[in-house]
């Protein structure tokens, strides 16, 4: 067993975030594989829910998923100019196999466009087989001299679409659409609020035309990029030659679009809820939902409580929830309460002999707010329509998450008209989401960025922070047409 | 659109499976990419089924899913004598990454062992660690010089289970839970027929103290391994330092299983069931349960049609079945009806004019025998009632499958006492499964696959195969426990 201390947020957050996933046993750095890290039963149970929603979601959108080659070879990369310049520097290249040296190396996968592509290529030859509208759940690999866990490692867990359209628009469309799609996973299953943009040429994909994204803040007011969504254009058509005959028996090239998120959203969930007790989670990605502590203190009064528990456990569970009975012998109740706190699920139920005579149950959430006399409160629950109340709980505790997180970010965004105050923004301690105006130009930009550390997270879309007016840029006082978001980032 | 013709098995088995994926859209090689394949939409939808299923058993049993790093330090992999031995020749090496020549090489995994002995070695302690139930849902890679898509490829697809336990006797327990786990799989959702058995040592996994298979016939009467479970005993227990302390405070290696099934796994789907006019899927694997194709030659018979088409959809999704409604326009009902056969739905349903009439629909099973006049028999069912039936059809069709498997085995297996007859039986143009005595000596083993070309598959566990009686090695005469099942093998 791990010893049980995290560090509290306020002394050092980097350690706390590493201090959480520990103890709540998501994860951990590889170590032997420079980079890498090993995704624990934990965490890969919270990944798999996020996986299960977005799965669907795609699939209603028309999505299919395949699996292509975890290879690459190296001249594939090299056919789109910019894609190459962007991924070369942080590929892991395969030049041996089956004990001969290759003539020409593979690299790992860092994104698949390329091998897409040419696959595309092939497929693709008329209007008719249009749109194609493709998805891959697979591992990629960047190799990255910083890394940290979930956030940015040298191989990490995603999903990658891609799809062919024949026209700009349609693609356009799809772009939007997936980004869409992102922001409701975010919104109703991870319970991070995200604003949706558009990136800066500097930011934008290696290879695509216009990059949408989804920003959100973590609790130490940082950005955190949480998905993106491309529009390639005809870029990647070019590269690979990939037409289509369209209805006037015309050769065109498609328009392409792909779009990802990662296991990086598992760390955007932990740094998003969780506290110095601890990993927190929203119900919809916890692996357990509900443990049940039994608590007896003789053995006459064990089978009872026992009993008991597992009648709860097995009327919630009919209910579809995930329910744990900790039965553990030789730990006391305290240590089991410990243990599911750092573990982040969202509610716990204890029962006795005294329980067993009342009919309820003592119920606590996590996060749990401070009773009169300072200690958590607890609820006392009826077992009679127990699944309901206990249903309306965690539902309870899903939209308390995002509405949490919503007055967090907004707290900590402001908007600021003078480089005086621009500068004095990304000063102090706490990081801050700041709606600046910003005259368009790349130099300004990495100006800004030098001054201050903060970047342009993107350029909100319709209906994102505050409404669309002109100004001037608070470095060179030039027109700007609309705010941007400012913020120091992961 | 890809040619429609696909090679009968009489002419070349060979040749027709790959003319059956092919046509049925399941996979490709990826060319670009030696030995490796892309599994395109329909197949990976197949794989998807498949996972599903076996996820569901593993998590059942207790297992968790986990995500170990894709690449191994080749020195780990060094670290168990016959592991090296074994997988060495196959292996694809990372020797260059983030623009530098890496100080020690890593290998592309091929199989986990090594890595996961590393972290079992961090994560055991005490024997309440154990047992440790591990699945690894993952991408390896195995450099192959014959590759045949699904069946031996360069990167496949698998699960691989990791456990740890305290005592031999639990563990051989697990290996043994687990291969039944693969029997069931393999009879209750892919109608494939298997043979549990034991490896010879020849056979066994490299590492392994003992390897159980599962062993399925093809229609060529070709073996085809489908999974294994091993018993590592404690041998990379002691390669990685994996050790616990027992209730009595003495530290001991762990006990450790491995077990394994593939996107192989649809290739014996594919090679079990498919004919010549191509793909043939058990319904608990089809992506698509039913089609419907709409039928009408004027366009006001088009409307009620399409309702009518539009309203079985629904009530069939309703049942939980998943329904393609084909409103292709420019396309005959004919070419319609070849696409959805070559691509493997089960069942077809055809709705005109006249059965709006008569409240029917004409319902065409996959496989379905040639009625008096040499058609396919077509069923009339009735409106009402039509989700029972075609649930029922459909249940129908799974065990259909399963039983002509069964009977194709049973009827191209004999067991022989002479070598004369052995010879004989690997001579003529049928493969065959052939149970005959072995006297357990590896330079048997291999004398009689120098001479036919034919393996031990393996040694059947109780219940498989004929009853155990002894009797005289056909090679040598030498006395022999039991008859063994000899194949030869894909």
């Amino acid at each position: 067993m791990a010893e049980s201390k995290i560090t509290p947020r306020a002394d050092d957050y980097a350690q706390w975030y590493q201090d959480v996933i520990a103890q709540a046993e998501l994860a951990e750095a590889a170590g032997v594989v420079k980079g890498c890290m090993v995704i624990k039963p934990h965490g890969y149970a919270v990944w798999e829910k996020i996986q299960a929603d977005l799965d669907r979601r795609f699939k209603e959108t028309g999505h299919q998923n395949a699996c292509f080659p975890l290879l690459i070879p190296m001249s594939f990369l090299e056919k789109e100019a910019e894609h190459v310049e962007g991924f070369a520097p942080e590929l892991a290249v395969v030049t041996r196999a089956g004990g001969k040296e290759l003539e020409e190396p593979y690299a790992i996968r860092p994104t698949s466009e390329t091998i897409i592509g040419h696959f595309f290529s092939k497929w693709i030859d008329s209007h008719r087989d249009l749109p194609l509208l493709i998805n891959q759940w697979a591992n990629v690999m960047r190799w990255e001299l910083r890394t940290r866990i979930f956030l940015r490692t040298g191989e990490f867990l995603w999903q990658e679409g891609h799809t062919a359209h024949s026209t700009h628009a349609e693609a356009q469309e799809e772009v939007r659409r997936m980004l869409d799609i992102y922001r409701d996973t975010c919104h109703e299953v991870l319970a991070v609020p995200v604003i949706r943009g558009e990136k800066t040429a500097h930011e934008r994909f290696a290879g695509a035309v216009e990059t949408l994204c989804v920003e959100a803040m973590m609790q130490d007011g940082k950005a955190l990029q949480a998905g993106t969504s491309h529009d390639l254009g005809q870029n990647f058509g070019k590269a690979f030659d990939v037409m289509f005959q369209n209805e006037n028996g015309e050769r065109e090239y498609v328009w392409q679009t792909s779009w990802g998120v990662s296991t990086r959203l598992v760390g955007a969930v932990i740094m998003s809820h969780s506290d110095d007790d601890g990993l927190v989670l929203p119900p919809r990605l916890a692996p357990i939902h509900v443990v049940i502590v039994p608590i007896f203190r003789k053995d006459e009064e064990k089978a009872a409580v026992m009993e008991a528990a597992d009648k709860i456990a097995a009327e919630l569970r009919d209910d579809g929830l995930s329910v744990k009975v900790d039965d553990r012998e030789g730990l006391k109740p305290g240590a089991k309460y410990y243990e599911w706190e750092r573990k982040g699920v969202p509610l716990r139920l204890e029962i006795g002999p005294r329980d067993l005579e009342s009919q309820s149950v003592m119920a606590k959430m996590r996060l749990a707010e401070a009773d009169e006399r300072g200690r958590p409160q607890k609820l006392t629950l009826p077992m009679d329509g127990l699944g309901v109340s206990v249903g309306k709980l965690l539902d309870e505790f899903q939209q308390k998450l995002f509405d949490d997180a919503v007055t967090r970010r907004d707290e900590n965004t402001i908007s600021v008209d003078t480089w005086d105050d621009f500068v004095a923004a990304f000063s102090d301690g706490q990081s801050k989401f700041v709606w600046a105006h910003w005259d368009g130009t790349g130099e300004t930009e990495k100006a800004i960025k030098e001054a201050t550390k903060a970047t342009i997270r993107c350029l909100p879309l319709d209906g994102e922070g505050p409404a669309a007016e002109p100004g001037e840029c608070i470095k060179t006082g030039a027109a700007s047409a609309q705010r941007v978001l400012f913020a120091k980032n992961y």
